[in-house]
């Protein structure tokens, strides 16, 4: 019997007819022989109404009782999947976070799950019952409820998939992962297989089908996932599964275009002496949880200087120079806002050095300027205008044969 | 110092705004020098949406899935008064029913406090923080949520008092407990002091300040309770004590005058031989959770025949004229509907028999038909028609004096 763990988002319990109709996926699945456990979201939009409430009373992401507001979406939407499944004439239960127990540690809204305990889960599936854990949640050492911040639930699945020795299954409103964004390129084209470390740069690059830790937890606890669409009937979704890198058949050298909006680029410039410039800013970036991406340093014209520069999300910006200022008085402080990120992503680039220069030629013949160049092993990240997003991302995606099946 | 629980019903939580404003309660409190604990319900409207959603799949009160979405009410409303507190300037924190913990026994849905620790609100208190505590809800053996049914928060509130030791303020939207109903009656008057059984029985006959178990419950844990209107201003609510009998320094002959629509009689005719049949009548009554009240027994006209009649709420009645006819298929089973209960409630009723005599005076000369006429130590309930309640009220109301100050 495979074991599967099957995880529902917001927009696939956002109603009592969508939760239906999930339902109806897991009861065909228990139907072909699979033994499922089932993780689920708030219904779209409780969260941000939920949020919303605390932060009429001041509270932020972050307080220990924006938390116990929050936890309550997600109870509810596993009360009504296990009623859900109970209509399709399956026994089901739900579990609450503190229930399971998923233990937590880490700062409210924003824990990192720090083990669970799948016994009563390993119970219920023998017995033939399908557990429904709330996702997002857990409980911390001093007995409070802990939210794991935003897309949470895929880590509650990729968790309990861990240590059920299950695949899991991440069920969406799209049906798996796509060469870039449907809604700009229209030729993107679904993927059917793709490596962790592949999503995991789409994902960090503003791919949002799936949360980047989760994948990160897949990778290293050797979970295989898929990507599959909720709003299709049962069987009708292809999905894309994400898997080990030796996995992959058929390698392309690019395998998606992401893009992320609003970021703004930040420059220090320092004297080249003080050679701890950069872990100083870093460490100051990190003590206000900015998160920095794009790091480039270089010798400033100015002799005797040395230039840092990284993008941040724009949202970040006040908070990210009030923390450098605070560390690095001296320095000299810039910024840029309006800017956009556009990344290719692809296994093959490790061997590829010339994508890097030819990324540069097919943005620059859309006449679209080059602010801030990062690489890793299997990405390259550009800094561009805002408004120069859609063009970018037509412009790669055409470039790299991504609309060629 | 003197400890209180404060409990704020669901008007009293219903929005941001009324939020806060009991907060600004507590606050108030909190600088007379009294030390709070809080219980809160959920807010208004919320449990009827969860208890909805749950009803689209099937899942009424009862079901313990139901209780994991209800419970999620007061949940969200714990976080936000704690947050709302610290507005406030206090320092507060919530605790779940799980967590305090509260110990339920009996059924999903209706579950009984079995105990409750109050170490962590003790040490809470002691350490100058505000605990709020979720009402309604608490954990069950089996270590699922349990809720204590409609109105349980002042149930919690009640059993938090007894184990602290505190008084119980119990804050809804009017300024304590009334005559009569002053939809009904302009003219009813608040009741400074009322003793625990006069409540009880103001409860049980259709008074919904506040719930009979609680009341109960304070009565047998000598739990002093006040009822307050959250809508005035602190200090404005002059509100209502419920105290022990002999703490009431002037006696009222009738305290009040309750009504309950949409009653339902049902009348058995049976063999007086068989003088079981009663038994057997609320056995079958009980087993289908059926609340029976104003039970008269008496000769039947038919010679060897014995009646026995009593009302039902009308939603019970399918439910019990099943049960009835299941356990007693030999017997003659009618029944009519559409009816109401009036009932005077008084302590000094124990002393003066001739109340029901002048009840059906009163009644008779409004052109009002009693059906059924039963009294207890301190109550006399009849049934009339339902489209007579208003007349009976204001009647009865007048008759007893209760508008004279």
């Amino acid at each position: 019997m495979t074991r599967v763990v099957a995880k529902f988002g917001g927009t696939s319990v956002g109603s009592v007819e969508r939760i239906r109709h999930s339902a109806g996926l897991i009861a065909a699945a228990v139907a072909d022989g699979e033994t499922l456990a089932v993780v689920v979201s708030a219904m779209s939009g409780e969260t941000d109404r939920l949020l919303g409430l605390a932060g009429e009373f001041g509270a932020a992401l972050g307080d220990e009782e924006t938390d116990v507001a929050l936890a309550a979406g997600e109870q509810v939407s596993a009360a009504l999947m296990a009623l859900a499944l109970r209509e399709h004439g399956l026994q089901a239960r739900s579990f609450l976070g503190w229930q399971a127990p998923v233990f937590t540690d880490g700062p409210p809204g924003a824990a990192r799950i720090a083990g669970m305990d799948s016994v009563a889960f390993e119970t219920a599936m023998d017995a033939g019952i399908v557990p429904v854990l709330a996702g997002y949640q857990g409980v911390a050492e001093n007995g409070r409820l802990r939210t794991l911040g935003r897309g949470g639930t895929d880590l509650s699945a990729a968790a309990l998939a861990a240590a059920l020795g299950a695949r899991c299954d991440i069920y969406t409103d799209v049906d798996g992962v796509f060469t870039t964004d449907p809604r700009i390129e229209p030729k993107a084209m679904r993927i059917d297989a793709i490596s962790h470390d592949e999503m995991l740069e789409l994902a960090a690059q503003g791919a949002k089908v799936l949360q980047p830790r989760s994948v990160e937890f897949a990778k290293a606890r050797d979970v295989r996932m898929r990507v599959l669409s909720s709003f299709l009937d049962a069987g009708a979704s292809k999905g894309t599964e994400i898997v080990a890198v030796g996995d992959i058949a058929e390698r392309r050298i690019v395998s998606g275009v992401a893009y992320a909006r609003d970021q703004a680029r930040l420059a220090l410039l320092g004297a080249s002496g003080k050679s701890d410039m950069a872990r100083q800013a870093f460490e100051a970036l990190a003590s206000a949880e900015v998160g920095v991406d794009m790091i480039v340093q270089a010798q400033a014209r100015t002799p005797g200087s040395v230039n840092l520069e990284f993008s941040v999300a724009h949202r970040d910006l006040d908070r990210a120079q009030t923390a450098l200022e605070a560390a690095l008085p001296n320095a000299q402080l810039s910024s840029e806002t309006g800017l956009a990120k556009v990344s290719v992503v692809g296994a093959g680039l490790r061997q590829r050095a010339d994508v890097a220069r030819s990324l540069f030629g097919v943005l620059g013949e859309s006449g679209i300027v080059v602010k801030v160049l990062a690489t890793s092993e299997i990405k390259i990240s550009a800094l561009i205008e805002n408004d120069a997003v859609e063009r970018a991302v037509r412009a790669l995606h055409a470039a790299y044969g991504l609309d060629q099946g």
